[in-house]
């Protein structure tokens, strides 16, 4: 048997020798792109072999030489003979969803060495005396007092719900009298027939607008233990929150109906996440969600119409604890705790609050900016001593909406642009043909025209005879006239899917300058704020799954972030995800969260009239 | 308008000069039986005018000169011109079981005289300022706010739940921010649109095996508002405890069909004590719970079946705070309290404990022996240094069951007995054609024939032959010769409803024995362990609706308890209801309860092996 570790998931697996990447990867759970289904024939699942050697035969037909050199294989005809560790690029992954996921692995090191666990929760196991008539304790006497002699505290005061006291009875003379009992708060949460004291998880949920990612922890070891991200089925009723809004106002039952369709979605993650670590869901006894504070309301049923018009008011900011018995249709125990994240404000939810607490803002001597990018930008700035938030409307622009050839970071999106002196390249989500363009794919193209002088300081794609005479013909070509300015031709047609080909016009231009401009105005009326210049900010951390893929040299260039050196700009991934998972793990955190979002001063733009100045001074690329 | 006040209820009722008491009655809310339909022909509508003068005309051909003298009338000739009160006779009630509830007015006082009324409960209105761009804080945030000016303390850990976070928004501006709020425990139980402070009720029930009784109170002043009794409808699977146990353990949805009859009947008791104190059920913030220990698990849904069987385990002994949330189908606001009192053991439950605190046994320096008669009869006995109790078999006899012309307490039941020289007289639930014999018309009538000499010391109904010769033929020709010993005629065809005439057989008596006996041994078991004499018993208290009814000399006649002097034996009603409504008003006496609960001392028969022998003993009348 030899060992094969797939990056970046960092999961091993062992196989016989002999064995192919491409069954390894399956074995793995790991499903890649196979258009010829594992036949040598295509040449589309190349994997990148980073130690161990293996056979290179038939994919001299298919790979470059270079490429071989790198140590570029295909999956589906290389064969393992020895340890090795293989990278399993983003483009070949099958479920592009589960990239995000993975990318959190790692991080949970991070948790541990920034955070100590510590809980409250604990299982204990008991073996009873039997009862008779000389020992007519009632049954939950016998319990407290098997707890008490574990020296559990506060025994008197120790709750049992209704639903756990229905199951003593037939619990305890069943397994003899030999259970395992959860408490946590002092309340007893669970009670199991058994020995079952090592078995004691948690799961942690982001509730995005588009995505909704589960992380499936152990609690007495820290470990994520699976991941599992889901699109918010929601999105059927709108792709942003003021529509998802819009729709509970329509009817009465809307509301419900949202609240059902993402807390179906969280129950899906819950399988899902249990059946790839194996373990079982009843031994989940903690969930911590955050999200944006619409979906914290669509979560909990709780209407969000006020959040929607000024002057913006959600029902409730604080941190909440509840049980799962209180999420209709939650599939976790009744008793088990679900602590939802404090928001901030109408537009600044918990996912920020778990994203300061993550990034560790919250503690650093250094002036941060913190840029969450989506439809609504929000931007934190600040220090240990004083942190300042706002949100900004910045559209749908960099989620693909209201762009000609827009669309969402999903399968044959362009997330990458460069342009040389004569050639394009660009990579599309799962390579094959292309659809559109996305979010980080948009920047990049801006920025690239940007810096070859197509697009002016205003935003103008120039002429093609405006051009620098430098640029090849090539280029200049693409350049094409039309009745509302010019566009500039992308892909040809015999690249894309539908055969037609990819422009980016002038009014997308104008969309994305609209974009960029309220985060960049937002960013200003914070330094103004905080009374600091650009240059004072240390660092920037770029957020959210968007964040992760955006290029931020060209994120300076077309003026999204202020220009600092591009070291000093990180992209943080999940950030909110990984607060989430924090607090799972490290009860104490909470009551940093709380403090976080009591403490953080929010500016709220609408009632700036500066606000209007900065961003049409934000305008200008 | 004159004023009628209607004894034993209380009830005060203005009407018209002129108008009939049966009118009055009707519009007090007062049903009584009136066969000619009201036209003055069957003379049944007896009542007492203690007060008042009222003509009486056509009464002389249906009243004797004595019952006019007296001050009965017809309630449905008589007229009232001025401020009366008149007493509403047992006998012509038609909901016999209000008249265990009225029995109750009165009592309040008594509760008020022991206990002050204290409740964290807290009502509070707010008149709140309203959102703007400059006060963004959330709904929540500016309702903790209000409170806080109203000096709520510890407003930082105030709970909020999800159902009434829920209703906040569309709340807070449907009532233009002026709302008030329910406060219990440092949570919020209630929040209504507008000034309600004033309006804040709680409800109590005892939960019998055979009836279940509700108290409306005022939470406010203390006031008993209404009170109604139910049968429990469970008794139709089966009369005793360890009947309807056996039928939970026949299939397993059998134990929700049980909970839920109890929870109907709750329901059907808040609607009609609500509507009859014209109060909104939503204003019901508190419920007390008492009853046995196994109509406690019954009503809470916990698995009764160890109680029945050796060595007798409950599921819990100690008080529980719930929530109605926590009932299925409980028609009360879901944040409501619901208190259950602590039970003693699986066969002396939580009535026994009420019962123990509204009869003050806890803090009297008198030794008390307290006797609940039933099915199972609960004994309690000492001073406020220790209380004994135990719980002892009576059997169903006292209930009717397996008497040969035996019934519950109901409409056409002989409840008391009495045989002079020649005559014998008795009277029956609703005095009209007899239909039974009931518990305390048993033990009245075993009693007669003990003193007559007719039943020996050895329980033998004795030949016309062995009796006093002094006996009148009357009498003594009663006594019939059957196959299986004699029996005494009680009742003849003509007075019964199905024209055959009541006897009470040998074996009756027989049965009778057997009951009393096992009460009897159970106060010998508790005397011998408090190590006193039955003349050291300084009061004797009989509880339950029984107990209320039962003649006590003949009690002690035949040997049910000690041989006291009878002013030292005392009916103590329903001790169990007003023990609930004492808690109801009075938080500091569940405290007390627990303490109760927890220092008595129980005494586990089953165990005993001198039990038999006090049992034999006592067989003799």
């Amino acid at each position: 048997m030899v060992k094969v570790t797939f990056l970046p998931d960092k999961k091993n697996i062992e196989v016989n020798e002999g064995t192919t990447i491409l069954e390894a990867l399956k074995r793995a759970g790991i499903n890649i792109n196979t258009p010829c289904g594992g036949k040598g024939i295509c040449g589309k699942c190349k994997v990148l072999v980073v130690e161990g050697i293996t056979t290179a035969s038939i994919e001299k037909e298919l790979l470059s030489g270079e490429e071989i050199e790198k140590g570029f294989r295909l999956a589906c005809q290389t064969k393992v003979f020895k340890d090795s560790i293989i990278e399993i690029p983003l483009e070949i992954r099958l479920d592009f969803n589960n990239v995000f996921s993975s990318k959190l692995k790692g991080d949970i090191h991070h948790i541990k060495k920034s955070f100590s666990i510590d809980s409250d929760l604990r299982k204990v196991f008991l073996d009873l005396e039997k009862p008779s008539l000389d020992d007519q304790r009632s049954d939950w006497e016998r319990i407290k007092d098997g707890l008490s002699l574990k020296k559990i505290e506060n025994i008197l005061n120790l709750k049992v719900p209704i639903d756990i006291l229905k199951k003593i009875p037939d619990l305890l003379r069943k397994s003899d009298f030999k259970i395992t009992i959860t408490l946590q708060n002092n309340e007893i949460i669970d009670i199991e027939s058994g020995n079952t004291a090592k078995n004691s998880y948690g799961i942690a949920f982001d509730i995005g607008t588009t995505t909704v990612a589960g992380y499936l922890v152990n609690l007495k070891t820290g470990e994520e233990l699976s991941a599992v991200a889901k699109t918010n089925p929601q999105v059927i009723h709108g792709d942003d929150v003021i529509s998802r809004i819009g729709f509970t106002q329509k009817q009465k039952e809307n509301l419900q109906i949202l609240q059902k369709e993402v807390v179906n979605t969280l129950n899906e993650i819950i399988k899902e996440t249990t059946q790839r670590a194996k373990i079982n869901r009843s031994n989940i006894y903690e969930t911590v969600i955050v999200g944006n504070t619409c979906m914290h309301h669509l979560f909990l049923g709780l209407d969000p119409s006020n959040i929607a018009s000024s002057p913006y008011i959600p029902v409730i900011k604080e941190s909440l604890s509840l049980k799962a018995r209180d999420i209709p249709e939650l599939a976790l125990k009744p008793s088990v705790n679900v602590y939802m994240l404090p928001n901030i404000s109408a537009f600044v939810g918990a996912d920020i609050v778990a994203g300061i607490l993550s990034t560790s803002m919250w503690r650093e001597d250094k002036i941060i900016l913190f840029v969450d990018l989506g439809t609504n930008g929000e931007i934190v700035l600040g220090s240990r001593e004083r942190l300042w938030t706002c949100s900004t409307a910045a559209g749908p622009a960099f989620e693909g909406a209201r762009i000609s050839a827009g669309m969402r970071a999903a399968e044959g999106a362009i997330y990458k642009v460069k342009i040389d002196n004569k050639f394009i390249t660009y990579k599309a989500i799962k390579d094959g043909k292309v659809r559109g363009i996305c979010g980080s794919g948009l920047i990049d193209l801006i920025a690239e025209l940007i810096k070859l002088g197509l697009i002016n300081k205003s935003g103008k794609l120039v002429d093609r005879e405006e051009c620098n005479p430098k640029l090849s013909e090539e280029i200049r070509e693409r350049i094409i006239k039309g009745q509302k300015g010019n566009k500039f031709l992308l892909v040809k047609g015999k690249e894309t899917e539908n055969g037609k080909p990819i422009y980016i016009t002038q009014r997308d231009i104008r969309e994305v300058q609209l974009a960029k401009a309220a985060i960049f105005a937002g960013i200003k009326i914070l330094l103004k704020e905080v009374n600091i210049s650009p240059e004072d900010i240390q660092k920037i951390l770029l957020a959210g799954a968007f964040g992760n893929f955006i290029n931020k040299e060209s994120a300076i260039r077309m003026g999204l972030i202020p220009q600092l050196p591009l070291k000093k700009v990180e992209s943080v991934g999940n950030a909110a995800g990984r607060g989430a998972e924090i607090v799972l793990l490290s009860e104490k955190t909470r009551k940093i969260c709380e403090r976080i979002s009591k403490d953080i001063k929010y500016i709220e733009l609408s009632s700036r009239t500066d606000f209007q100045e900065e961003f049409v001074d934000a305008m200008f690329f």
